[in-house]
């Protein structure tokens, strides 16, 4: 059972089979389900989850998957079946349409290990259904490598692709650009809506992270600049072997 | 027939079925072949075409497939059979082993138009022979565009697998890794022998690319500090509409 602010989400969904019926009402929803999945941007995850706070309802699992932790779990105090969790899947497609049975399959799935039970177990058991490997996480140490791992992608994929729209209008710039270029402007599809909500809690955070990796586009320019060929080889090893062990301990992840 | 400076990648493509048989020396080879292409790294490629120039062999097809024209304009010259070309394809694994009899399928792959007949018309025909679009660009055009199309993916890909080295001992740096960390640091994983001598020809363009992508995230930087969301909403619309330019034009290199 489900519902969505956008009735087109709702027939959607109903049409793919992912939901077998449309609530009437979001408090139709609310009331009578035994487990509640609030996949929301992130400020609606927050409003929704204090309302719920307010008025617990009587689900046995209120569960997120934004991609923060810290202010949902600030949202959801005082509700007891809440678990915080962020599924590390998902592309830059969203709606019905880019449902996926596969999606969450042999992903990490994170949640909250501070939550309470019966829901902390009852969550774990729904992820896992999903084929994902449910991995605790705590909110303060997910929240503050996030930015790195989830956000920061997001934001250079939008700059390549920013960069490469100034020069789309060469009829031969398309053309030049092959499979490298298309998996490095991927995430740049993503739908702001998502964005929004997470920059505006997290700008500080991401900020930092961006300017970290322009410093080391600077240093690598100045290599580039004065043809240190032996930095530059060190470089292509340094990243080949964070690349390495990324596959390693992320095997779910590994391009297709 | 092939041959290759390691008997081991010979070795391997004969057991791939990529050859029929492997040339007994590199001269063998040369002499032998009606078709020459050239698959070297760029340093070797230009070495090799100085000497073919030199001694000017039977083929009446020589052709490359490095990622700079103009080098490699210069070093043939003198020799009327040979054709600069450059396939938009590839990924970041080499030798036997990743070969893909379908990675070419539906890819750009680029040839001089200004190379003398018939050698022109030949490799028109074998590239489309691998299932490849043939598309005419000039070598100055062609280098102007590679630097950003290209060489600059490449570089911020090795940059962000940098900084995210930096944080993998923490146990769940790795396990908040998701997709979009994977496409964005695939590249990262290429062969430092392809890219040497790329950047020791191209360094100074690449270096300007990699200047401008960093001023640009300095710029996403301050509007995510300043929660500028009405910058970022925009900045995000552009990017949008490149990726969609993108896949319009370049229909094969939608994400898999």
């Amino acid at each position: 059972m489900g519902w969505d602010a956008d009735p087109a989400n709702l027939a959607g969904a109903l049409e793919r089979g992912a939901l077998d019926r449309a609530g009437g009402s979001l408090d139709d929803v609310l009331t009578d389900c035994a487990s509640l999945a609030l996949a929301l941007p992130l400020p609606a995850t927050l409003a929704l989850l204090r309302s719920l706070a307010a008025r617990p309802p009587a689900a046995t699992l209120v569960f997120d998957v934004a991609s923060l932790k810290l202010p949902v779990l600030e949202a959801a105090a005082g509700l007891p079946a809440f678990v915080g969790t962020h599924p590390i899947a998902g592309s830059e497609r969203s709606g019905p349409a880019a449902a996926d049975a596969a999606l969450f399959r042999d992903r990490v799935w994170t949640y909250e290990p501070a939550a309470a039970e019966p829901a902390r177990s009852a969550a774990v058991a729904l992820i896992a259904a999903t084929g994902a490997r449910p991995v605790p996480v705590a909110a303060a140490e997910h929240d503050r490598l996030i930015a790195l791992t989830s956000h920061l992608p997001q934001v250079v994929s939008t700059a390549l692709a920013v960069r490469l729209g100034r020069e789309l209008d060469e009829p031969e710039a398309a053309a030049l650009c092959g499979p490298g270029m298309a998996s490095m402007t991927r995430l740049a599809g993503s739908s702001w809506l998502m964005w929004d909500g997470i920059f505006a809690q997290n700008g500080q955070a991401v900020a930092q992270e961006v300017r970290s990796l322009a410093h080391i586009l600077s240093e690598a320019a100045e290599a580039l600049e004065s043809g240190r060929a032996e930095w530059l080889e060190r470089w292509f090893a340094q990243a080949a072997r964070a690349v390495a062990r990324l596959n390693q301990n992320a095997p779910g992840n590994e391009p297709r």
